[in-house]
Formats: structure tokens, C-alpha cells, sequence
């Protein structure tokens, strides 16, 4: 009796990715002994064709993305990469090419960001391809950057460049042009700034990843810190791209950006530099947290409070 | 600037099943000290509406059926449930009632079994609604069951009734008769071995759980194991409702019984009772590994090899 084909597909296509703990994918879990002393640190994110991604994206590139998401929000922890789990859901007919694709993403970004599967579950579905992928990573105990820690004073800093992640979406549906491709390459695959987010602990009072859009984020710190933040449009740092798409308010409030959101208390900011520079990742400083009730404020360079229509990306609204 | 829907759901549905490590699910990730001097076992399962539940099947009994899958993993490699989490993608209409309910099931079933929530992921979908849900657990080192360690001798035992998921699932579709609803009832809400499967370290050889058909799933033992396996059709443990359906060889390949397979030495049968006698959960002994190339063969009352169509359930057949 022969084993139907997701076996052989298992064995095939992802056996060769699994690491320390997965036991070779041969049995009902992974077994890991964790790193002594250190904290877990676990997330999990689902990307469904259509809504993540768009049905016709190459399939390495959809891997590589939802194993980047990932590990940006373990960027944003502070936390040490260690190992993933991940589901994929396919229609029936999905071509062999697409898991050999798919599995080839996954095994570039292993290489890049030393990390290994340590199981998965896929299955069949008669919907578009969803995929989930749970990702495990450590801190030193009590180390974690968390949302928060802002505190009036700090300032509100970002890594890297704001909005070419929406501006992209628009760039791969030919929406807008993109004469590089720098756009819609930023929304296929983000750069997770892990190397900058472990250099953050003791530096960083709060910390998260942009995946939802700026202000909505910034106001999640807000939020958790129980302060309230102004920045200004002016100083958010543009890649030359998206200066040349003109679409502030995208840039504001797009998603899929996964750069590092910050507080830095102004004594921290020479570390903050150092770190930023060690890492060759720039930081800019947009804003200023202060005591209020928790709101983001966005002001022009005339000093204006810039009226938004929503601070960020809804899956329902 | 209001939340989007999605954030409301969050604090409203999930954020009541979350514990300790979760950081009230504010955070990008979730942060937890593993427990000293243990190993964490983990796995993830995916559902999808229309593969692995009927699209009208009640909300909270979806939500139990994901996490009772993945503990039933759990209860296959004898590990002690410690949290999960969780993605739910939905289509934007989903009521609100869909998401309460589906909470309610979590929380009766956290109840239930001593595990919370750690994190998740929630978004949109176009398609049927999609499920994930990865599991974390903890053994003490070099205690976990495997797949691998049946021996040529080693009886093969199975826990509590076979066939009954498989048979479930037609009486939910109204295909067969289910005059007291036992059989729905088995395929929407399994029943995860976890009080055997921890007993059962240092008793059983090898263990799986039966997800995919019983001969299916015993042909992964024999091949993890190096061993061929013959049981007596005669012998397989049905319900009373199973009796009455008088669908052998469904019995034997369907899927969705979520009991223990097991490789027992004869010298741990005592052993074996007793914990079964301790767990107030029946094993049953249906055949015998020998010497062999991986292989299944299951016989008849008067011995002769029963042909089956195929071992078990494929996503892709």
C-alpha cells in the first residue's frame, strides 16, 4: 500500500529543512530541549492569497515573506531566532513546482537567518492557499522588548524607510509605477532587523514591529505605555521611491513595512546610534512621547495636525 | 482614531483565554520561561472548514476539535500540556456570535485540560474559514514516545474504540443512521489520551495517535520502526454503534479517532493494564509486530488477508 502523495511531498520538500528537535518530521511533535536560562519568546502569523500576498507571487518569495514576518516580530522582542513550525494549506490540483518553489524560499531565509523547521501539518483546502507559521525564539530573562515601556520624554524612532511596503502593493498590481522595482520587492520580502532589535535591550523603554501601518502601531505603544506620542510627517524617513509616489498619508497608515517602532529615552540615544550603526541599520527620530491620554498625533511641517482617515490596516473594517 | 474590529474581538473573545506568558496578547510575541530541566514538545495542526469540519458545524465545537487534535499529538508522545496558539482566518462577514462561541468552546476545553492560550493571529479571508493552532508541551528529557521503537514481539494495542470518527462524520452528513448521536458526537469532539500517554513513558515502545486511518497510521510505526505488523481485523475494538454500522473496513482506514496506538512489550502488559485501569481509558491488543519490511497486513477471523482499497485518509488522493 503505497503512502499518499503529502507524505512523499513531506519527505521530499521539507525534510531537508528540518533541523535540531523536529525529529525528521517523522513523528506526531518536535522535541526540544531549550536553550538553559534563556526565555522563550513565540509568535505566530496566518497569510491567506488574496489578502497577504497576491495569488500569482512566486511561491519562494509568499514563503520567505511569511517566515520574515515572523521574524520581525521576534525582532521586535529582542529574541534570538531558534526554530519554526508552519501549516500550509493548498488547493488539490497545486502543482509539484509550487512546494518545490515554496520549500526553496524557506531553505534560502534558513540559510540567511539560521533557523530550521520543527514541523508542520498541510493539508488540502477549496480555498485560496493559506498558510501559518509559529516561530520560537529566546531572550535573557526579563529582557524582552515590550510595547509598554514608552514614557513621556522618550523619543519615537524608526528603523529604516516608512510606506514602501503599501506603496509596493500598489507597485505589484501595476497600480503605480516602479521603475526599480525597490517597492514592490519591499512588499514581497521584508527585511526583518533582528541584529538591530537584540542590540536594543536595555537601550529601547518599548519596541514593535510596523506591520499594520505607522500611526495605527504608534498608537498601540501609546496605548499600552499610557502616554500619548506627536510626530511629524516631515522627519518619517522615505526610501527615494516613495518620495517619488507622493502618498504620504499611504506612508503614514500603510502596512508591511517591518520596521522597528521605538521609544529611546534621549540619554539612550548615543547607544541607540551605536547599536543602529553596528547593525548598518539607520534609525530616525519622527516624534516625542508625552503625558496624555493614549493618541498619536500627526503634525505638518507648518505645525498643522494632519487630519487621517484611518491610522492603519483592518482585515474587517 | 478608533480600533479596528478586529483589536475589539481580541480583548473581548481572546484576551479572557490568555495566561501566564501571554502578556495579555498586547505584545508582538509572547514570553515564557520554559520549565526547568524539561523538554518542550510541539506541534501544529490546521483545519480548514469543508476538509476538516462541515461549514455549519457549531462554532465552539470547531474551536474543541482543533485544540483536542493537538493534544491528542501531545498525549502520542506522553507530554504534559503547557499553552497554544492560534490563527483564525474568517470571512469578513463572520458574525460576531461566530466568534463567541468559538471562544466559549476554548475556554470550556482550557478548563478541561489545563492549558491557555498564548498568542495568535487573527484575519480575513475570502475563503472557507481557516484554523491553526500550534501547542507546546513538556516531557522530562529522553521520555518522549516516539514512532520508532516497536520491536518484532511487541504487541499492537490500541486505545479505547476505532471507526467511530470515520463513521461520525457520515452520520453528521446524515448518511448513516445515528439513532443516540454517538458517532457525530465522537468526529466533532475527540477525546485527546493525555493521562495514558503520560503514563505510558517506560511502558510503550512506540505511539502514535490514530488521526488518518488505523492502517495507515500503524504502516508509519513500521516503517519509523524497521518492523512489519499483523492485527486481526476480528480483534479491532468497535463501539456498539460502530457494531451496528457493520462498516469493517471503514473502521480500519478512516480517520479521526484520535485514540493511542501502541507498541507494547509482552513484559509490559501488566503495566500497561495498569495504567489504563489508572487513565479509566480501555486498551485492546489487536495483533503483533514481527520481523519484516514495513508492512500492514490485517487478517480475518479465519485468516485470510483482508484486501483493503487504501491505508487511510489523503488530503490529495
Amino acid at each position: 500500500m503505497s503512502l499518499p502523495v503529502e507524505f512523499e511531498r513531506i519527505a521530499r520538500y521539507f525534510k531537508p529543512l528540518a533541523g535540531v528537535g523536529s525529529l525528521a518530521l517523522t513523528d506526531d511533535a518536535a522535541v526540544l530541549l531549550p536553550p538553559p536560562g534563556r526565555e522563550l519568546v513565540l509568535t505566530v502569523d496566518a497569510m491567506v492569497a488574496g489578502v497577504h500576498f497576491l495569488a500569482d507571487d512566486p511561491p519562494d518569495l509568499v514563503a520567505r515573506k511569511l517566515l520574515r514576518t515572523n521574524l520581525s516580530d521576534l525582532a521586535a522582542m529582542g529574541a534570538t531566532p531558534l526554530g519554526y513550525l508552519l501549516t500550509v494549506s493548498v488547493p488539490r490540483d497545486t502543482p509539484e513546482a509550487w512546494f518545490a518553489a515554496f520549500a526553496a524560499g524557506l531553505a534560502a531565509d534558513q540559510a540567511e537567518f539560521a533557523v530550521t523547521l520543527l514541523g508542520g501539518d498541510s493539508t488540502s483546502t477549496p480555498g485560496p492557499v493559506s498558510l501559518s507559521l509559529t516561530i520560537l525564539g529566546t531572550v535573557a530573562p526579563g529582557t524582552a522588548l515590550r510595547r509598554s515601556g514608552a514614557r513621556a520624554g522618550d523619543g519615537v524612532w524608526v528603523s529604516g524607510t516608512i510606506g514602501d511596503g503599501a506603496l509596493g502593493l500598489l507597485a505589484a498590481r501595476g497600480e503605480i509605477p516602479d521603475p526599480d522595482g525597490s517597492l514592490a520587492d519591499r512588499y514581497r520580502l521584508p527585511r526583518p532587523r533582528l541584529a538591530l532589535g537584540m542590540a536594543l535591550r536595555g537601550i529601547a523603554s518599548a519596541a514593535m514591529d510596523v506591520s499594520d501601518g505607522l500611526v495605527q502601531d504608534l498608537g498601540h505603544i501609546c496605548r499600552e505605555s499610557g502616554v500619548a506620542a506627536d510626530i511629524e510627517a516631515a522627519l518619517v524617513p522615505l526610501s527615494p521611491a516613495a518620495r517619488a509616489a507622493n502618498r504620504r498619508e499611504l506612508c503614514l497608515t500603510g502596512g508591511d513595512d517591518y520596521e522597528l517602532l521605538l521609544a529611546v529615552p534621549p540619554a539612550h540615544e548615543a547607544a541607540l546610534h551605536e547599536a543602529a550603526r553596528a547593525a548598518c541599520i539607520p534609525v530616525t527620530r519622527i516624534g516625542t512621547f508625552r503625558a496624555g491620554s493614549p493618541h498619536v498625533t500627526v503634525r505638518t511641517e507648518t505645525g498643522e495636525v494632519l487630519p487621517l482617515a484611518r491610522g492603519g490596516w483592518s482585515h474587517f473594517a
